[in-house]
């Protein structure tokens, strides 16, 4: 192509010149005075220049995935993340690092999680990953027939073939929600609860296809969950091309029996932290805006995406505001929460830790969805004060955020809305590439692109500094 | 994470349920009778839904990619291209399938590019790759010291220095556009014109920085032009890696020469196809609505994203409305384009043919710009016509578009504005990894996301829908 596009950024210096109506038409129904929008695109503009320049976001990425790597809560790769967090934030020139102590699960693999298939005139292997949290299948592999089904009303209807098997939930992701996490949202729950609905019925193992639409065979692992009253029976995650397969032959009356053999097992909770930078507020030292992601990862891999990718963006929104030289009216709190995938500890902590110590926060931002291309804001908002706040879009579309929408934060900030009011807000990025990666061995740099990764940071940075600077009501 | 997002589809249908106003508070300033859009809602859902379930899109790009692969106008691929787009149409359903006489420029690389530099205590390796259209170096390799310039300005001031010499353009993409499309548009100016340029003051040949912002070394080609009057020099762009070492031994003062390998010619303009499929107009036959992308490619690799992407979306837009049943009112071409990447000659004759034949084009819609998800159209209205089209993007947001931008179409489409009048316009998709890969042996099927390219389609189809429906002045 040679197609010449227009610069969105000249455009809007252009059109920025004074308080008199000016960006889109679609913004124009909210009357505010946008003089002071001068500026604001001007300081804006400059922490896009360093981030985009000379920002750390993906060398940092770089060491976190290549000389951290994995980081799942409790393993010896959290540790070394946690020094590294320190070491970034520091870097980062932030006025004060800290840790808080917070206690997490301790889930160990144990070893090379393997499947394979069996029956009359068939055999093969599996691209299997066992499930987070997932009890092992002992000393050697489990070797049961295995009965597929579609969802959890067919397991209910065929509970009298479950005893003694391994229920295969061949649950596909929805292609017709275009927002890949509806789908996520969807497919997951055959991830979290399977095993238990299926011990109900005397299972005594579980295979669920991976939660993601790739085209690929990759196995996506991921928190799984027990309850005390039944047996605890393994899970694992099959890659979506050996689940056609093995689907195609159960569904062709194949005879099959599954040889599982994983290795994981669950050690007493340990101590771990939430990692913490700060930069000092001027006028409302005592008041918190945080912006964070999470520390740990699952282990197939290094975490770049998840959540590797929210991570060095906080760190940059604290170093570019600081590079640029601006001194921010409330306290800003980089916080690497210690625990998400198996837990959610990290974030429920920072959260009692703020309630009992009486802080004020004004806003709680996560970045958990992939370091892609910015589209909108997440904020736990009225449509009445998203309505005044939405001029500011005109601010922020030239580097990818169009809208604001109406929800909540992420698993990390959640917790804050409950415990001391704050609004809570996440960035939803491009999310059609996200489930390829997730919890797969496939979640690595490579997939990770620079620039997208550095626009995310640009879009918080900069919606962090119109809190910071106009609070939730502008006039 | 574990985040759950609200599928904007279910919100959709929940908002859409009458006349009155609905949707986001930003498209409200238009005041028209929204009750049909509930008809239209359900229309474009079922384009959907054909797309991302039954969609050609991506089989169609795998067979063009690995069956065919490479076909730059000319070459044994592009003519095999040809029958696999007739074939392609025909699969799609088209009422008519047809291929329009096109005359193309013939260039041929000739053999495999090689470049190697030396000097006192340094030599090495430089993957480079000859532009298109350029001579080669002879039948042995052309040595000749190097001048780096950043860009023509120090071109000039030094032009005592270029004689005999190799004239390296080291001009970067500037990482402040956000739109990558703006960086290219900025620094392509050296790929085309730098040989000549550097010609007139006696330059041997020319090394160009590749048109690209990727971490890798993979070097881009495209097109150069030359002008009769000035010696034709050989001319190559080199990977941003080996360009960014070769400036640094030379700003360090480096005596260096390079050994430069190519083997490119020019064969007499030879014969080639549009190749076009219609879908019948049941209204108005003789109105045409175009939507295409050009079936020539650069030949490093598959031509993927550029524009094979391009040509399988358009494809899918004529086999998605055939495959609900919709008649169109307008007559509907999916025109596939002959030659856009060294001569834009496909876009020109079909435009010259249309002006020809008395023809009436409502829109030629163009998808050059990637198969990544898409956010944007850009349409050659004005803000008056662009006012009262708005209120479409909330029937398109719930698939990805926000915005329609005042703009015009591609390379292919833009002829058809002066020569009949039409409405043109692009999909203008996320930018930020379109040139990783364009032009470069990177530009094949594995960088294509199959969810991305389908997006593609069915916001391109929906538009196509709304236009035929409603023309350029809904009420």
């Amino acid at each position: 192509m040679k197609a010449k596009w227009l610069t969105g950024i000249a455009l809007f210096f252009l059109l920025a010149s004074g308080g008199v109506a000016f960006g889109q038409a679609d913004s124009s129904a909210i009357l505010i005075d946008r003089s002071r929008f001068v500026e604001d695109s001007a300081l804006i503009r400059r922490l896009a220049d360093t981030i985009l320049t000379d920002g750390q976001t993906y060398d940092n990425l770089r060491v976190l995935t290549k000389k951290v790597g994995a980081r799942l809560s409790g393993s010896p790769g959290f540790y070394k993340a946690e020094r590294w967090a320190w070491q970034a934030l520091e870097e980062a020139e932030a006025d004060k690092v800290w840790m808080q102590e917070c206690m997490v699960p301790h889930w160990v693999r144990g070893g090379k999680d393997t499947a394979r298939f069996y029956g009359p005139g068939v055999a093969g292997g599996l691209d299997i990953i066992a499930l987070g949290n997932s009890v092992g299948t002992g000393a050697k592999p489990l070797e049961a027939k295995v009965l597929l089904v579609h969802n959890f009303d067919e397991l209910d209807q065929r509970k009298e073939e479950v005893k003694g098997k391994i229920v295969f939930y061949n649950y596909p992701f929805n292609p017709l929600f275009v927002e890949t996490f509806a789908a996520y949202s969807d497919a997951v729950r055959y991830r979290g609860a399977g095993a238990v609905r299926a011990a109900r019925y005397g299972a005594v193992g579980v295979l669920v296809r991976s939660m993601s639409e790739s085209i690929d065979n990759v196995p996506h692992t991921g928190a799984m969950n027990y309850v005390d009253s039944l047996p605890k029976i393994p899970a694992a995650a099959v890659g979506l091309r050996d689940a056609d397969r093995l689907a195609a032959l159960l569904e062709g009356h194949a005879d099959l029996t599954v040889s599982l053999f994983t290795h994981g097992y669950m050690l007493p909770d340990t101590l771990a932290h939430n990692v913490i930078g700060e930069l000092k507020g001027t006028v409302f030292p005592d008041q918190y805006i945080t912006v964070g992601g999470h520390l740990d990862s699952w282990d197939p891999a290094e975490g770049a995406m998840d959540d590797g990718a929210g991570d060095v963006q906080s760190i940059e929104v604290l170093r570019a505001l600081r590079a640029i030289g601006y001194k921010p009216r409330h306290t800003i709190r980089v916080v690497l929460f210690a625990n998400e995938e198996n837990g959610g500890r990290g974030g429920r902590k920072y959260a009692a830790a703020a309630k009992e110590a009486g802080e004020q926060h004004l806003l709680g931002l996560e970045s958990d969805n992939g370091g892609f291309t910015p589209r909108t804001f997440s904020l736990s908002l009225s449509d009445e004060k998203l309505a005044l706040i939405r001029p500011w879009l005109d601010l922020l579309r030239p580097y990818g955020t169009y809208a604001f929408e109406k929800g909540g934060g992420g698993s990390d900030t959640n917790p804050l809305q409950g415990a001391v009011g704050a609004v809570v807000g996440e960035i939803r990025p491009d999310s059609q590439r996200y489930f390829d990666y997730h919890h797969a061995r496939t979640d690595v740099l490579e997939n990770v692109n620079k620039r997208e990764l550095e626009l995310g940071a640009v879009n918080m940075a900069a919606l962090i500094y119109l809190v910071d600077k106009y609070g939730w009501s502008p006039d």
